[in-house]
């Protein structure tokens, strides 16, 4: 089967069908990553762009260690060392790059919707590696790969996802792709974090973190990003830690086996404690490894 | 046939002979880059540095893209994470590469000269990626290459190059390049960009846009540098603009077939309106094109 | 013969004949980077990840070629352009860069042991490319290798090291490895940059450059790292130069064949005069040229 489709925008447009095909490929490639030689020649001669205009480094290493145990040729512009100090629209960098016939440009942007505005204009494959606060679809397919992999299904089990959910990609991203998979997700964070009308997407809405874990088997803790601090969306780091911080005390209204995720960095101490990160329900490493795989099966089947 | 030089450090040191080489050996590396699988192995086990004083997308990436489609390996060092910030001089960092043995060095500069000081000592090739105010040569051999796949020929042409002729690497390239091949060649640009003397290299001299590009074949518009507006070479963008900015309206005067050209990254509505940069003359992305094929042929003539 | 030993954090913990291993597969490996085609397929498949704490250019562009060489593939992560300004501890950063299966992490870091931590932590090999004040073994092993070559031998050697000790970690790696190997160390400095204890290593002490260097057959030249001064550590660099600059009179004092060496970047007049960087003695750059292969050896002998 194939996937018939130029670009991964978003996990919004993508069907159950597609979505499948995309976690039993990245399955298949699990395995190359574990051999003594880990590399297929699958993408040679393709050249791969990792178009990152924010910082980034477990995502762009992730598609870059892809690419390359493909075979494929991987390129990184960062923002900071490339035309946009010189003035450069988006487009423009964009319509550039097309023209040295690349085969796929993976682009990360501050900016909601900036790799759509590309899809449109540019004949190659785009990935979206996150674009404001909008979507970061290759983290909630590695995300759904691995509930998967250690739950064998997604259908039916209850997801919560902790933190500031609207300015969350990864939230955004999983709420598209959970719900779509048949899971009951539940979304909780303080009031100031929580997105108007995001019942509509099919998700519960609660404010207490203990409201929202209790009988789940999947806790998605989000990353408290504290350069947001100034802008007056919590009172303090302290506040929020007091009552969202997932602990060994309130983990316990969940599930036996409920598992712990993170998209990570992880902040230790504020928005999960860290002998939670780095206890036996955590699978926040499983999720990293399996974003090596997601990221090839991608790359492998845009390039088809 | 041979390119019997170590290095290229400009247009003005190379023959007619040698520029159509380098353009004939170019159109034929630019069908790879069409291919399903991208990549020849010609160059297989040499090593390419990219040694970057200066930020730069485009040409740093056009160098990287067109090493790997050979094969070869590039390695990238940008001045901001290099031992530069710990006071080495340029001599001797070119001199510790050297000792690595790499097969090419490409190498950007602000200061005018600098390729051509470490090439008497360094016994590598060494490739001119952009010489302060000085030379591009890449820049203008994509630019001929262009022109001579759009009107099948140079010689005879009429080329108006436009904008800050004192300051740009750019337009030194190709005065020295195009009037070689036998082009007619006309620079324009306000009285303090354009530097004295410059009829002595052979061009007619304007300072008014409409002028310059009367019954021309083509257009070269060069990119205003913003950050040198402080130093008063011109009043203001605003007028700038009103009186060199190519529109819709003065490319009329040109030839009816005229081709538009740029170097990027562009200043749109600056130094070109934005229905030209995009219109049916302009060929500005097939520079770029043309650019990782120029740059595939120069890695492989001068290894040859 | 095999290196029973997952990493390469130190000289200090190394054996004469694991020294002695790698010196000899270094010198193995020096002919590949001499041939027409640099490359031989031995760790085809296999992950190096260079992890950057510190800005660098030889060294981290050392390690890249050395792995290019050998047909790894190479990913750099330098902290500038990494999640290490969203705040996430090392070790952090280091478990989700185990996660994706490297083969090899390089690292450089400012803090003395950073890479001992995590030794304990990841089940891949480190490299430690210098830590702090501590250990930089590889610029070891590379001396080492230059002075076994140009001498035919390292014991019984006569050896002064000269600036900085206090805060070398190539003279605290020098150390260790020089009078392991069995030759006769000095270090000499102003008494501000000489730690306390250091004649317990083993090596004889000075306070002034003609008292050291007095009949020696090298001369190891630290780097005065300029960014201290501020510290008050020395006077000025004026008065530094005037009583520790090796210069062509005061190197009259060692050996006729005396060998002058420096882990650079050089600062030319300030601990070294010109013409003894550049002069007969001057290994400087054969030293740049072993390292490549005592990286080789390294990334060789680690994956074995």
């Amino acid at each position: 089967m194939k996937l018939a489709r130029k670009d991964i925008l978003g996990i919004k447009e993508l069907s159950v069908d597609e979505i499948n095909l995309i976690l039993d490929t990245a399955e298949s490639f699990i395995e190359i990553s574990t051999r003594d030689i880990k590399k297929v020649p699958t993408l040679r001669g393709k050249t791969v762009i990792n178009l990152f205009y924010e910082p980034s480094t477990r995502t762009r290493t992730s598609f870059e260690i892809a690419a390359k145990r493909l075979s494929a040729d991987a390129v990184n512009i960062s923002a900071s060392t490339s035309s946009v100090v010189k003035g450069e629209t988006l487009i423009d960098t964009a319509m550039n790059l097309e023209a040295m016939n690349p085969d796929i440009i993976i682009m990360r942007h501050s900016a909601a919707g900036a790799p759509h505005i590309l899809s449109g204009l540019i004949k190659q494959s785009i990935i979206n590696a996150g674009d404001g606060a909008h979507e970061h679809p290759t983290q909630a397919l590695l995300d759904m790969m691995t509930i998967r992999e250690k739950k064998g299904k997604i259908e039916g089990l209850k997801v919560a996802i902790v933190g500031d959910i609207a300015h969350s990609r990864v939230a955004r991203s999983n709420i598209y792709g959970l719900t779509k998979m048949g899971a009951n997700v539940t979304v909780a964070g303080p009031a100031t974090m929580m997105p108007r009308d995001i019942d509509k997407l099919g998700v519960r809405v609660c404010y207490h973190l203990e409201e929202a874990i209790k009988d789940v088997d999947i806790i998605m803790v989000l990353r408290i990003q504290l350069e947001r601090q100034e802008n007056n969306i919590f009172p303090s780091l302290r506040e929020y830690s007091n009552y969202y911080c997932l602990n060994a005390r309130n983990i316990t209204l969940a599930k036996d086996d409920v598992l712990v995720m993170h998209p990570g960095p992880i902040n230790r101490g504020v928005e999960i404690a860290p002998d939670i990160a780095d206890g036996s329900h955590s699978i926040i490493l499983d999720q990293v490894t399996n974003g090596v795989a997601i990221r090839m099966a991608l790359l492998y089947l845009l390039t088809g």
